[in-house]
């Protein structure tokens, strides 16, 4: 990074950190009152679930979504906190379905609560999420929002399809990951540039931008699973090769590696994939056949293309947002965990 | 029952299979749209859950709800959908948090498809659901959706907390219900008739009634898992006892008991409910102590209640429609399944 990246990403974590501080802040209060008279379990499991950390990244494009259309009252921190609320409701019910033991660096709800509450828990900040929307964006918004829900839905069932099948393509995965991942980021960046009284034209770019910045990140995401360290990322590194998901570096290895190496591959997805020997023998070849630099280098054009997206929103008075998500976009590039 | 009410029952029974039918159509219809370009997996999941019979008995409530405050137009048959959308993802997501091997006599979807296509289809019908409400009904009828199915999670809990514990008194078991059940049934209702145009007076009419009704209903359910039969219920009797679950028939029975009866009961629930010997003590002693007499007691009262919330509607005008909607509360004091 040059010097002047180095101080767009100061900047980035500062606000960051001043949009996290308030949307938590929103959300306590949210959920004090819509949590009345309720469980008192309940709001244990919800309170752990929603308060361990977190980058808050979604709420911080709502945000800056709705303050670069103009709008930059106080409502829009109950709009941000709803994103959130779907982001962890998705959190709680994947690590349910994925058996998974942690989260961030902590025990996952479904774990440490059991499977009903973290079920149940889910579903409540599912609803409560979907409430905020609508409360605050109408219809358009609960549109856009429960369209992109539904995505997500699908994207998990593609991906169960493809559990264990090295042979997949890029097309497939980036189905995927546009569904998982890229359609809640882009559904914030649409909503928050609604509800900030963005035209349709501003809509679809932050649409769009978000599209992109999801995709860059999952991407992102996925080779971290490989190239991570556990004390960094609070997860353990190779899980998606055990769990048998089979992601960009696996497919772009496939295209470099030559007849015997894609047997290799089919056949170490297919095969046991709990044993060392096998996920070093994985790493290699996707070392070998430049799936790491490739995942990366898509990365960076995707981020590049996310910037891109920007463009309609260039001027002196935007000049400040714009460059926040520019630095969203590309911390992508350079987080670690 | 006597002839006149054996009419009624007929007479519902004839329009129930009529919505049904209708709402069924539209169900398919809607799927179609919502989910083309979506895994094959997740339509295969959602037609299983969907379509294995039920009484679509919200959806009747809702279309009914609406005609008796002057709407019966076509897209009722889409809000009654969206009930049972919700209904039926609470069933989806509730089989697997009770690990439930089978439904309505056919296998449960967790148990057919496994526990993440059970979550994840249960996820997609609870955004459809907001969806439509959110798109019929406007922030108004989503408020009192999202309260309905934040309240069906609460009751969750507090049921879960009570598991084994038969020293909860009917207050407890009221709480538990009503959030569990009423809560969904008083809602529909009380959108039905937001839909239907009805004015605030009509709507709350129509929310008590719900509640009386879901009430009635939830113990009649939990009657009939002592007294019915499996083959026609399609559940296993007893299991309540089995998984801790403390019903009616119990407080009821705790309340008449002796201090050593008590004192079994209270061991009943806290130990090894499995065997059957377990269950013939049970069932006897809650024989002996009137649990069922006062069950069936306190289920004709919510009926009565019920019945007289809708005071309101009566009018020559009303007849067909009020007639129905008694003969549905009514029904619940008779259905053997």
């Amino acid at each position: 990074m040059n010097a002047s990246s180095e101080n767009k990403q100061d900047r980035l974590h500062a606000v960051a950190a001043e949009v996290a501080a308030r949307v938590e802040e929103v959300m306590r209060s949210d959920l004090e009152s819509a949590l009345q008279g309720c469980d008192p379990f309940l709001v244990e499991v919800l309170e752990y679930g929603l308060f361990g950390g977190g980058k808050r990244i979604r709420p911080l494009l709502a945000v800056l979504s709705a303050s670069i259309c103009g709008r930059r009252d106080d409502d829009v921190y109950l709009l941000a906190a709803a994103f959130e609320y779907l982001h962890v409701a998705t959190l709680i019910h994947d690590d349910v379905i994925d058996h998974a033991s942690d989260r961030r660096g902590r025990e996952a709800v479904g774990r440490k609560y059991g499977m009903a509450a973290a079920i149940l828990a889910g579903d409540w900040l599912h609803a409560r999420s979907m409430h905020l929307v609508g409360r605050l964006t109408g219809s358009e918004g609960l549109d856009i929002f429960c369209r992109a829900t539904g995505a997500m839905v699908d994207g998990e069932f593609l991906q169960l399809r493809h559990v264990g099948d090295a042979g997949i393509g890029e097309d497939e995965y980036f189905a995927v990951i546009a569904r998982k991942t890229g359609s809640l980021i882009a559904s914030t960046c649409a909503i928050g540039a609604l509800f900030g009284g963005g035209d349709s034209e501003r809509q679809q770019a932050m649409q769009n931008y978000g599209e992109k910045v999801g995709a860059a990140f999952q991407v992102v995401d996925d080779l971290l699973d490989y190239l991570g360290s556990r004390q960094q990322t609070g997860k353990k590194v190779g899980n998606d090769f055990i769990e048998g998901k089979v992601t960009l570096p696996v497919i772009a290895a496939m295209e470099q590696a030559g007849d015997e190496e894609r047997l290799e591959l089919l056949e170490l997805f297919s095969g046991d994939r709990t044993g060392d020997g096998a996920y070093g023998h994985l790493y290699g070849l996707l070392e070998r056949r430049g799936g790491f630099q490739r995942a990366q280098q898509v990365a960076e054009h995707l981020v590049q293309e996310a910037v891109e997206s920007l463009q309609v929103f260039a001027s002196a008075e935007n000049e400040e947002t714009y460059g926040l998500l520019a630095a969203i976009a590309e911390y992508i590039l350079v987080r670690n965990k």
